[in-house]
């Protein structure tokens, strides 16, 4: 199993996880659950294959698909034991967009893309699936929350592997760099309140 | 006409109908009719077949298009003299949903797709064009509709038909008993209130 | 730069002006206004091309990316001395309008798709962009603001397009009839009020 692989199933995995939990907050039913972490766990990378005009990475290798499910099953039978689940979506979440926004750039690095299109592979890849799962169950897109950094954190970690090629590095360093600038970001934001000055209506004047 | 062409016409003219009534509710003009109606009747198709790369189905021939037109027109003219029209949605797509999954089976198979993909292309067949219709209308999705057997009827409807293809049944047997399968199911859950048990945040104690 | 380049240019930098005045109204930072600037920007376009099988026309040319991240960051810096920005936005969409639907038209021309082909990949190009910046920011959609005209504009620009071509006009003059209907509808619906009959569920009777 190659680096793209592994971040591809990794990032299946965790991303579906997500997409279970907010299905258990919309009180779905099984197949509802599987539903949902399905269209999560697959969304940013099938945008991302259809705009590459790569085969669907999970067309060829149903197992993601297997993958999805299985952590649509253990949250659907075991999310009541954990008390605070709900708060747990972001942090789940964090790790999800640390490990597709790799997914991204490796995809995109495969095709031979040039470095724009890396970035906005990995950002793409990163946020389109958990776009999805809030647009389709009525949640505030994270993308969208005020005061916190996420598009941000996936731009700055694709744009890191961007820098790290450039330097010459190898691929899985870059994407090491990648996901940890990712994480590191994302995880600061919602832990520290780490965020970028938000566009005011009204600025302060003398 | 094969098969696969004639679940087409019918899923899209179908499909085009329940649009068209969304589209009553939110009192649009004739033009966005035909605009949420095609949107409705070709979005699930299309998912389908850009994920499997195959042309779009309604590029090589418009007549799709004009078909669902053609439903928007007589929604448009005709849905006031129906008293229960909004109570009709449900019904109508239960018939969609029933051609729409065999419809997304048979593209699959078309172009000899693995069985987890063909269970996967049915069911987004199925379930692409309302979602889009419901997401652009603020309608809450029909597949999130809690109690209700939604997305669990095309799952089941595209898994017969798995079965049935893997018993070496011909495809037009197969075809039928998913269509057969979906509907009686979807007819079950809005006639009798048929559903799965759904996730409980707090499961029942001794 | 031929015709469809530059179209394409004029819609991306117009349509990503919409994008991040709508983020200026969710009040996000500045990635986040890039990233709801590129959305609206391209997304018509890729719809497009994917539908068509083209290669997507900001893949191979990031240059478009980099000129709808221009257009986020004027908006960012200076939108808060435009007083009476967010009446702006449905102007400033119709020109936007104005110049996506030619676009589509010649893209669909460009691969010699038939005439309702041709019809279609104008209103979706010029009506997908700002459909996704309006259901991921939590607008209602233009595309079904009642009593106003915006898919229709679309649809008699492309339309118009549609009837120049197969009077043997030149494509340049087809694209500017195009572009000429398609603004001439849009104002007139914003500053004059023009419209269609929409559906009422109970008609006048005597």
């Amino acid at each position: 199993m190659n680096a793209l692989a592994f971040l591809d199933y990794a990032s299946v995995f965790v991303f579906a996880l997500t997409g279970a939990l907010v299905a258990s907050r919309a009180q779905l039913d099984i197949v509802g659950f599987v539903f949902i972490a399905c269209l999560t766990a697959v969304g940013g990378g099938t945008v991302r294959d259809v705009i590459l005009d790569r085969p669907v990475f999970w067309v060829d290798s149903p197992s993601f698909i297997v993958v999805a499910s299985i952590a649509a099953f253990i949250v659907f039978f075991t999310a009541h034991l954990l008390e605070s689940r709900h708060r747990a979506i972001p942090w789940i979440d964090a790790f999800a967009l640390a490990v597709a926004v790799p997914a991204g750039v490796a995809a995109a690095v495969a095709v031979g893309a040039v470095w724009p299109v890396i970035v906005i592979m990995g950002v793409a890849t990163g946020c389109f699936g958990g776009l999805m799962r809030d647009v389709v169950c009525n949640e505030v897109p994270l993308v969208l929350k005020q005061g916190e950094l996420y598009v941000t954190c996936a731009f700055a970690g694709a744009g890191a592997a961007g820098v790290l090629l450039h330097l010459g590095q190898p691929l899985p360093i870059a994407l090491a760099g990648c996901a940890f600038v990712t994480l590191a970001l994302r995880i600061g934001s919602i832990a520290f309140g780490w965020r970028l000055p938000v566009y005011k209506s009204r600025p302060p004047r003398a």
